[in-house]
């Protein structure tokens, strides 16, 4: 876990074979920041029971996960808590919320009166910390958190039934995590986190719960659920537990031993600054040293963290054992340069990699080629996942062709088109994601820095499992075991993704022409402007709003990528010029620096990507427009129509204002 | 002025010089937007009078200029106006404000009750429409500005002795301008001004007088001031009209015939959407067209603009004149690419410059080299005068040490060095200012894109002149005839400024190794850290905030400065591979861009250079850290010594932020 003595430990490993003359890099460092952090207190356990009038403890919530191994044994184990969660002494009825929605509340409320209560919610749905401050607004005073066997054992609850028996999630088991919204050190926003900076007062964070949570296994939450009082929940906040859910009287049934009784919440969570490090390490370019492409994955986990991070940290080291060896011999040294980060202290925010691009804004955003993410890279071993800039889908599907899926001759590439696929102008392809997201260390590279960044990953068959996410994920469970046994027997997957992802690293590396397609871009633009046309236009016609300039904007886009391609395709590069090569090179590195804008959502830190910011709207489109016009929508208010115009103004000033840097030059 | 025939008529005068097929460039056109101006009305004049308690008008101000001259009988002179001040029918008894600042109103304000009132203001020591906007905190109700002789025509008021008799103001001249804050179309901030974009509401616009304003000449203020009652004025507040200033009783003295009555202003202006248009020509580069030098200067004027803008349209013709000819006859092309901007609306705001970089944002931002302003290209006949990024230092002195100043053989450095001089670690140099303000077309390259800007022009000898301006300025005297006879006979003057100014354009466009000096760049920061520490370490240590960061990040910068230059210095460019000199040539492009903080200064407008933004401080400083630890010493509340931490923090970061850019690459 970030700044303990174990994350201490993996600086220090990280840092001897980076460092190795043998198969290190050409220099490796640490980087070191003062984050504020926050931890439960090992003398004084979190707490949750329930209590009688006469304070009698009728019920308590396990303090640690059951062990079946001798890691979950281990004195390291964090207690499961809800990082940044305030500390408190909270009782009240329970009730139960879902997801813990906005929409979950107020249907709550709708019958119940929610003040002083304690909510009961499943991990899923709603950000961790949304949980807790969409509760305390209905005057909920305490949130638990649990994970539903629905959503993450595909029903599965018995011991019997789980791990060590199969990869699903002990009864016992409970995911840890950060409740904040905001990523990167969170009391110093846009200002790297080192000694004297200035630290705002922590009552100035934002996104954090107002209100102590805490999460817990599911035995303990049917233990809680089953028991309780009022009316059924509706089918669709069932889970999986051994009961019918209901919504809480609030509190208990009458024939329950609980009946008449509270929840107390005992929360002894404190924050405190503690020195994080990234570790840096660096492979010179030859010709372009001034030219980044970044790699990196985090190394704390919440754990022992076999798959999260370790499972991608495992995967960094072989690429750049396997690169640092050529380097070394003397038989390779890529064009560009190569920095690989081991970033600190992800679990609590993303905090080591948002750090590092405030301290270095400057020089990574004139310099860098691109972001590989590779965070957890087996979830599963099925296929290929990635997430990516559409400016990097070329790339990743060439690099995809050149390996073989796990144990088979087939390209992990026609593997992946089985599972995720989908049509485009071009045929049948591998459905690339957006990064619309905060969920890895891309998120500073890609949204604050409008960096070309991907995210690549091994994936389950989804028509096998809904699993939200692999089961052991965020607990005690996450072993060398686990992984061994149930993740990736053989390590096969491990190795397909260091191989996809290595690939993709090295052409990025060493292409004299950077293999990156802007009109794989426009196609992206295009879709979204179908989805916002669809949506939108109608209505935003009826407020004489006109799309006309955002389909101006699109095609001006698609025609400057043409013009591009073409000129691309017409030059020989090799025999011309290293200039006009560097020309088009930098027009193709800086296209996704041109969707920044600093000022267009001013309410949500580090986003400035005007096109793949993080999106309230479940339309898929262009994101500042969707949450504006379903703003305006529900309150009709002029203010709020005005925001939908402004915001399609934002959009189409930075598409136009991208398409201008695709066309020729002068 | 902006948007008249008369505009229309230059815009097309441009276009067809810069597409004259002889001496032409390479490309030339217009690009419209569609602005948000300010007008008197031309058939209900604005009018400013007394009127006694029965309404009979005692006394009314001039309509227009008096004429002296043909041009000033020109039915297109404008009427004086005050563009962007609201039109209002107000009335009042009359005080006496001085220059408008805070603390004269608070100083008025400790005897006299300002409501109700109208104040008569004179020009300088204060915004334009600040006067109006700090009167208004006080009650005031309408403000009159005048342009006092004492400030403008070193104290000279008949006129046997102004224009057309010497360069002196006539006392019926007026000086318009705009009165607002922010630069840029008010109604689309951060958004070029085009068609459909999203205009905010008129209420929203911040920056500019809340009540009626009008300008007025000195014999209507003369009129007006030396009739007042009250108490004398401050020593400071006295000017040379031919009185005793008085503060007003608020109003007349008993024995005046205006004694008892009222200033009454009735003000028509109305604001309009109008087409301006920019007008822009290219000469392609031959080696990096990617990247760009741009040289520019406003076309419109208030009334005739001789000076203001011509003087500087005529030295850029005549360099477009040059430069085109030799690329026509095929006798030269520079490496880089350079472009010409013929701004709209500059008077209003610097609208049309603005609008530009709003609208090509990323485009310009990853490619320009340069930016030159020259606007008013002779103020007067004496030296040199230029204001520039530190980089950018070392061209000027080059450039003007091969140019004759005007009817000599001395260069213009050397006569530079006689009127503006300060002391170098390098010895006596020729004193650049500062870009801290927004005077000109250079604000929004400069503060808004943090690309290395300059302005330069021919000024007067200070020790001849107090003149706050050249007096005709914004006046319907600013006239060819005026030019010609008093501000440079023989234009002389224009010819030493069109070949300095050509000289450095020239060197930015054609030199293999930009020449730009990062090592001055440090000297400045050094400046500025030494009058920070001066003025505020102690008061900082009181309140345990240490500058201890802000002296290593200056010395890294400096550190990281000299190693860039022993790279250079240690280098034979023009027998390396291209892509080391383009490398080194980005570190030194980007290097003013590397202390862009689009955040810092959230409530000005544009301005994101932490280290040159504006300050309203006095303390030649860092303006964020100058400006916060003089409110938190005023105040001396928590928040505001955390704020003046906060700017620490953010010129410290932006500072090693910039010298991470200068080191070596990777």
């Amino acid at each position: 876990m970030a700044t303990t003595p174990g994350d201490e430990a993996t600086v220090e490993f990280m840092l001897k074979r980076w460092k190795d003359p043998k198969t290190g890099l050409d220099n490796a460092w640490r980087e070191d920041y003062k984050v504020y952090l926050s931890f439960p207190d090992k003398t004084n356990p979190n707490k949750v029971s329930v209590v009688d009038p006469e304070n009698r403890v009728l019920f308590a919530a396990r303090e640690r996960e059951k062990a079946y191994k001798p890691e979950q044994d281990d004195p390291e184990v964090v207690q499961p808590f809800a990082a940044y969660s305030p500390a408190g002494n909270v009782k009240g009825e329970l009730v139960y919320a879902n997801q813990g929605k906005m929409s979950d509340f107020e249907l709550l409320n709708r019958t119940l009166d929610l003040r002083g209560t304690i909510a009961i919610t499943r991990y899923g749905g709603e950000g961790r910390s949304k949980k807790a401050i969409n509760a305390a607004k209905f005057g909920v005073v305490g949130v638990l958190v649990y994970t539903d066997p629905y959503d993450i054992n595909d029903g599965l609850v018995s011991e019997s039934e789980t791990y060590p028996h199969s990869w699903y999630l002990p009864p016992s088991g409970v995911e840890r995590g950060s409740y904040n919204i905001d990523f990167g050190d969170l009391l110093t926003p846009y200002l790297a986190a080192k000694d004297d900076v200035y630290r705002r007062p922590k009552e100035d964070i934002t996104g954090i719960p107002p209100i102590p949570a805490q999460p817990i296994g599911f035995d303990d939450a049917e233990r809680l659920i089953c028991e309780l009082d009022g009316d059924d929940a509706p089918t669709e906040w069932q889970g999986s537990l051994n009961c019918t859910y209901k919504l809480g009287g609030p509190g208990f049934k009458p024939t329950s031993p609980l009946n008449n009784s509270n929840v107390h919440m005992d929360i002894y969570n404190t924050e405190r600054l503690e020195n994080s490090a990234n570790v840096m390490g660096i492979i010179r370019g030859s010709v372009e040293p001034d030219r980044y492409v970044i790699y990196g994955n985090h190394r704390d986990s919440w754990v022992h963290g076999a798959i999260d991070p370790s499972s991608g940290t495992a995967v960094m080291l072989e690429i750049t054992r396997v690169l640092g060896k050529m380097v070394k011999e003397g038989r390779w040294r890529p064009r560009r340069s190569i920095i690989f980060g081991s970033w600190g202290a992800e679990e609590f925010g993303l905090i080591g990699s948002a750090e590092y691009t405030e301290e270095y804004f400057s020089k990574l955003s004139e310099r860098t080629v691109a972001y590989i993410n590779v965070d957890i890279s087996v979830f599963a071993n099925a296929t290929l996942r990635a997430s990516a800039s559409p400016a990097a889908q070329s790339v990743l599907f060439t690099a995809s062709k050149q390996v073989n899926a796990p144990g088979t001759t087939t390209s992990v590439y026609e593997n992946w088109i089985k599972y995720f696929n989908r049509t485009s102008p071009n045929g049948i392809i591998p459905n690339v994601g957006f990064l619309t997201g905060a969920g890895s260390d891309y998120a500073a590279f890609m949204h604050y820095l409008g960096i070309t960044s991907m995210d690549i990953s091994y994936y389950y068959d989804r028509s096998k499992t809904r699993a939200r996410i692999y089961p052991a994920y965020h607990t005690a469970y996450d072993t060398f075991d686990y992984a061994s046994t149930f993740i990736d027997p053989g390590f096969t997957s491990h190795q397909a993704v260091a191989r996809t992802a290595g690939n993709v690293l090295v052409r990025l590396a060493d292409s004299l022409l950077l293999p990156f397609n802007c009109s794989d871009y426009a196609e992206s633009l295009e879709r979204y402007l179908s989805q916002a046309v669809t949506s939108y236009e109608e209505k935003l016609a009826n407020k004489r709003i006109s799309m006309e300039s955002l389909k101006k904007a699109v095609q001006l886009f698609r025609d400057t990528a043409t013009k591009l391609d073409r000129l691309i395709g017409d030059s020989d590069l090799a025999k011309e010029t290293p200039l006009k090569t560097r020309r088009i090179n930098d027009q193709l590195m800086l296209l996704d620096r041109a969707f920044l804008d600093p000022l267009a959502f001013p309410e949500q830190y580090g986003f400035r990507h005007v096109i793949w910011a993080s999106r309230s709207s479940s339309v898929p489109t262009f994101p500042g427009l969707a949450d504006a016009v379903e703003k305006a929508e529900s309150t009709d208010l002029k203010e709020d129509w005005d925001q939908a115009h402004k915001h399609l103004s934002i959009v189409t000033q930075a598409i136009a204002g991208a398409a201008h840097t695709l066309d020729d030059v002068i």
